[in-house]
């Protein structure tokens, strides 16, 4: 099957015709979409999907809202060797949830019940197609929140979060994802159910199975149920401004946090070409307030106290420091979440490189260099207290030229931007994971003693490759 | 060789005696011990110690002083099938660094540097061999602080914390050893090195192997090195007790300070029989002031804060709450650290359960029908924070009795306890570790195919079973 020709019946004579005629029989009530154009939107995820040309058949999709559903599914597919990817919404930005016309995409768009949310516990049960956001809806008459707050929390899912071990703003305070997980619910690749970790906070029993799947973006196994950890709403939080006049000089105030006694839940930093950016989307003003801008979330008790340290260790390295009303605030961090800088009239390729934080500023130190040797624009974001930056570079689109194709220099300076962060003591990938499009990259960081290691664990889990196979490994 | 045979030189013709020959000649520095009775410390963790009759030989010992030295220990044993147990300071309360004298220890308390620290990536680097608590002492000048502190802190080094995931008092607020490991280099089974993690906060390239080899017992890997988090030195801290009529009334009294916005960094529990205990060993007058105690330590901004909604909540649920002044502080906290009742004159069974936190009530009720049952007498402390109990299950010695043949009913009562934690949703151990003491109860909590699951991660590191064989799994 072909992933370029249209196919609107499956051959029936094929492994994934004869799982989905075996599915039918055995699971009449289950939706299963037939590989087809219609099931297009399943080849992608948001890595991949703006690079697509034109029709394409898509990949088988079952739809799955229980368990012993997945179960079957999983079973039925191993029979036949009929590989699966696990999606959750499809947010992720490494094409881990990518497929092809000839697999089985398993999404868990109606596994998405919350469970049961216990305040005196402080867990909630939820299934992975509950939407982050939907979760922090529902907990807040509670007065409990869920940490983990990827940028894509509206719109990305527990379950694809846990495949990731999804960061985001706040986790320099409150850890990622990882930190959030208690115990899952795992469909192996035998179509076996295990249970891994406990519902108690504490628990050593055994090798800790829950750390080794979440981040595993779905080739050990499909998370079914997991049971994550909830924290108080703080009963306080204020937003503070810090501008300062270059970009050099925001990124060297860094540490001036890092030597305070103060940790913010948020700390991100946003260089002078991305607030020149928002502003040209936005009609802001921010470049004309400075050249750059840490933005800030305190929250907790002593928050007076608090805001006059950070203000006090900013001021001192040259920032312009101000509390944010809740109105000015809201229209930031509105701004910050929406701000990576993507315009239509430009080539575009984004990053997210990690470094030990005290080496963020030789990174931005280095945009200049880069941009001049690949003539190309560099900005990032980073969320500055755990060193995890997103560089987004950019090319303008000449008259004429196919937006599709962009010149092999946004990538040749993305990848460079990887080599600094490995040569500055950091990682390929803070937050978004692997996937398909950073395997290369990837072997630059793992040795190939590690790389075997990896790659044993694989196979103990899934020695015939049936789930998410050519993924993060 | 027989365990109760004092050797005192290695019969040369075995594995053991030409791995010691090897050893001699490619590592002339290196310091082996063979095994003897001089050796017979490193038979027994602190679980097993206490039930040793008379003289035995040990295990020989190898005192590596590099990573290299502990690769070529490694291979060597690897080539002769000699099976090798790393040991850090021997505190540990399940079995876990117990060895036979036909195995090689690899003692780690030569690799015992502190190679770095970084205030601005707040983070350490250090050999497995460091004590806690030198780590802690090294760091005060810093202003930084490492936060996982099980109670064997003084004596307990950062490798032996690794390989149990320790846990401590103050880990409902700061997490286990695990939230606090970025990157480890570890020696495998085949006595290559390979490292994991990263130094950067953030970073999921590939499979979370560092939190794998976090708890692992020492049953897939040889820690040789750590990057560990810091943390800065809270800018205030504060002692609170609160005491209760009886048990029951401040087990009851627990959820009050989950249903409020405090979340103290340590939350100790000491029922009534424990201050009993701890007034007869210590001559204290703790069981005078009430019929329970919680300990509690606040830290961080707005602790006059933090301390009066504390103090609101304990006291609308009957607590008697005071601030204590450092010495008093001081003193509790020796008393809580040391106060796990131990008597010579008793025999004695240890616990470590862990529950969901809001059930921690319900093992308090049980433990007037289990001393009941089995003729004991039962305290524990429970960290609250986390669900985590420490129950003492004592029984006096009769005169003329063998101290060290307990009853069964000592043993029985402790599975009892472990059957219940696990019947309220809980985990056979929170933070000891399974080791050999534990191996069949842990066969109550993980299913065959998570068992299957958890062996099958194993051959995929130690094929042949040569680190720690039969512990853990």
């Amino acid at each position: 099957m072909a992933a370029t020709a249209p196919v609107s019946e499956p051959t029936r004579t094929s492994a994934l015709g004869a799982v989905l005629d075996e599915l039918g029989a055995k699971l009449p009530h289950l939706t299963v979409l037939a590989p087809s154009v219609e099931t297009s939107d399943y080849l992608d995820d948001a890595a991949t999907r703006f690079s697509r040309r034109g029709a394409a058949s898509g990949p088988a999709v079952a739809l799955p809202s229980s368990a012993e559903e997945v179960q079957e599914i999983v079973r039925t597919a191993a029979r036949h060797g009929v590989t699966i990817v696990a999606r959750g919404a499809g947010t992720g930005l490494s094409g881990g949830a990518s497929a092809t016309a000839d697999q089985l995409v398993v999404s868990t768009e109606r596994l998405n019940r919350i469970v049961e949310v216990s305040p005196l516990d402080e867990v909630a049960v939820v299934e992975p197609g509950v939407l982050n956001a939907a979760l922090n809806e529902h907990l807040t008459p509670w007065g409990l929140f869920y940490a983990p707050d990827p940028a894509s929390y509206e719109i990305s899912t527990i379950g694809g979060n846990i495949a990731t071990n999804a960061g985001g703003l706040r986790c320099a305070k409150y850890g990622v994802t990882r930190e959030s997980v208690l115990a899952l619910d795992v469909v192996l690749a035998d179509g076996e159910l295990i249970t891994v970790g406990h519902r108690s906070i504490k628990g050593v029993t055994g090798l800790d199975l829950v750390s080794l799947f979440v981040g595993s973006e779905g080739v050990l196994g499909i998370v079914v149920r997991a049971t994550v950890r909830l924290r108080p709403t703080p009963v306080a939080r204020r937003t503070v401004s810090a501008f300062f006049d270059t970009t050099e000089a925001g990124t060297s105030a860094l540490s001036a946090i890092t030597r305070s006694s103060v940790r913010p839940a948020v700390i991100e930093f946003l260089d002078g070409r991305t607030l020149v950016n928002i502003d040209r989307h936005s009609g802001t003003d921010l470049s004309r307030r400075g050249g750059s801008l840490l933005l800030i979330e305190l929250d907790g008790y002593g928050i007076d106290e608090q805001f006059a340290d950070l203000r006090d260790a900013l001021e001192a390295v040259g920032g312009r420091v101000r509390h944010e009303t809740d109105a000015e605030a809201e229209a930031l961090w509105a701004l910050r979440r929406g701000g990576r800088g993507f315009d239509e009239r430009s080539w575009f390729a984004g990053g997210d490189i990690a470094v030990p934080k005290s080496r963020i500023p030789d990174v931005y130190a280095a945009f200049g260099e880069l941009e001049q040797r690949f003539g190309v624009e560099i900005g990032a974001v980073a969320h500055a207290g755990d060193g995890n930056l997103h560089p987004v570079i950019t090319k303008p689109i000449p008259d004429g030229a196919d937006p599709l194709a962009p010149p092999t220099e946004l990538h040749d300076a993305a990848d460079e931007l990887v080599r600094l962060a490995l040569s500055l003591g950091g990682t390929v990938t803070g937050e978004h994971g692997i996937g398909t499009v950073k395997r290369e990259l990837a072997a630059l960081e793992l040795s190939p003693r590690s790389r075997d290691a990896q790659l044993a664990v694989k196979a103990a889990f899934d020695p015939f490759e049936l789930l998410n196979p050519g993924k993060a490994l």
